[in-house]
């Protein structure tokens, strides 16, 4: 079948019936579908439609429970969110809610997310508290990839970090990266075209550098920074599993293949109430400005909104064909 | 005049001296000599007794205020404080002070400091509070060392992130790094020494690549892991500066010369109440094994406490000889 342009809400509305089709609530299987459009929208291809069919293995399986409903209990500026061993994203969309009903009143706020699953790109979550007026910053822990420093086995994920800032009238501010030097996912397409990879990328399962992606694959990925990522990612695990009651990264199973335990990863999310601040919007453009002002510098998180912005009218996003005939494979007419 | 080993008590009053006869109330120049010599004892001596002499000419400029008394301000979960242009340390006990009153009852906390300057170790701060059972994640900003990403001129500072956690009966995990590649330090000490710096850690005043120390010095400082901490030195400063209320890292003045407006620059501490997560204690040492159990890997933080254990009895500290005859020359008696 040939690729297909659909409108922003079609193509939510085809991974909505995969999903459904799959065993996932409405409310679940809308909440996915939105957040997979949007980061192919968004240029994060990674975290779009190519997770499509795993969600929905993992659903069929049983790994990821379908009629999980998120449960928040809140304490003082913390939100203790149970995922339920659901996909992330009702999850993330209750923290969002709770953090905005909070903030205004504790001026920062926690959520602590358990029980969780893949959670996309952690840079749209912030950008929604962003586009709420609050500053926030998100950590999750991932299956393991990375070494400690000086180690040879994994045991920490590629365990992202986010942060979003307010803006107005421009989009807020929004930073995510993972802290491996590249996404395993360059590593995984150099296998599949038979070409080495750069060194200093990965290492291999003895803890020695690595040009082979076959043996970087079954090593480690290097940390951006080296022994600083590795500290970084050591503390990300701490604050989005320990201190979440999550599953540790070298505990989790696998975000793709359908069999297994639930992966049971943590996310924390952090937000800020910019309104108690005074001057915040004039300080935040005035430190932008000087950034913008130099030749060659620019703004992170500026290419998702290319992407938006190509995805304007009634056509929005490329759909593949063959996601296309997976779907209408699951949900017969 | 010789070095002297000194116990801790008469090195900290031998510095609380140099600081009182420069105009410090006797609650700050007690803080901060605590604060130095504790760092000196670390083996963080950019941290220690290399500061006094700056300090003190601060002091006695004016530029820092010794009459400053740090005031706080809660509104719900967030401690506003605010240092008054004095030196640090006091604004950062009161931090610590109310933190700990302040993260059993909201779950999560935050202290904002502003007008603030130079911190010393921010390790040794998020250790304070990990002793009383919390964790703590803090961040400061500092005057400008780094461009921002494809940038050639500095805006950020190398804008330090340190992290505790409690664990009982051990010393707390302590994580405490800045984000450029390597200390500023070293491109001084090489220049002083004469001899050029590896490529890769610093730029010159055009963004090129040097190895020249003192084009280095006039140039900028390479962030750890390149565009990934550029980006996260953006997101400190935003937390430290923007949030808190303080100045930019390229609006701070130095933290050495004795000239000039004070620096007001910024810190924030977040803490983490870890009672109320069933299972830290355990869950963390887990993690914590799954790296030492790792030949060739260990935890980050461990050499402090080589310093300290180096440090017992009652000759715990050697105290340059300079260093006496500048604070007896500040203080005839």
């Amino acid at each position: 079948m040939p690729d297909r342009l659909m409108s922003r809400e079609e193509a939510e509305a085809l991974v909505t019936r995969a999903f459904t089709a799959s065993g996932a609530s409405p409310a679940m299987a809308d909440s996915s579908a939105r957040a997979l459009v949007a980061a192919e929208i968004d240029g994060q291809k990674g975290h779009g439609f190519s997770r499509v069919a795993a969600y929905a293995a993992q659903l069929r399986s049983g790994k990821v429970s379908g009629k999980a409903r998120p449960v928040a209990q809140v304490r003082g500026a913390r939100i203790d969110i149970d995922a339920g061993n659901g996909l992330a994203f009702p999850a993330i969309d209750l923290a969002i809610d709770q953090l905005k009903a909070l903030t205004p009143r504790t001026g920062v706020a926690m959520a602590a997310i358990r029980r969780s699953h893949h959670c996309g790109q952690l840079g749209a979550h912030v950008e929604r508290l962003a586009e709420a007026g609050f500053s926030a910053l998100m950590v999750a822990n991932t299956p393991k990839a990375m070494a400690p420093w000086g180690g040879s086995s994994a045991l920490f994920g590629t365990n992202p970090i986010a942060f979003a800032a307010p803006r107005a009238p421009a989009p807020p501010l929004v930073i995510d990266l993972s802290l491996s030097k590249v996404a395993r996912g360059k590593v995984m397409a150099a296998q599949k075209a038979g070409t080495p990879i750069p060194e200093g990328w990965a290492l291999d399962a003895q803890g020695q550098p690595t040009t082979d992606p076959a043996a970087a694959l079954a090593g480690t990925m290097v940390p951006a920074g080296d022994a600083k990522g590795a500290a970084l990612a050591l503390v990300v695990e701490i604050l989005a599993a320990t201190l979440t009651g999550a599953n540790r990264s070298d505990e989790a199973s696998s975000f793709f293949e359908a069999e297994g335990p639930p992966p049971g990863v943590g996310q924390m999310i952090l937000a800020f109430d910019t309104g108690a601040v005074a001057g915040f919007g004039d300080r935040l453009e005035a430190l932008l400005s000087a950034i913008t002002a130099q030749e060659g510098a620019r703004l992170p998180g500026q290419s998702r909104l290319a992407g938006r912005a190509a995805a304007q009218g009634g056509a929005e996003v490329t759909v593949p064909g063959h996601l296309i005939e997976e779907i209408e494979a699951l949900t017969p007419c």
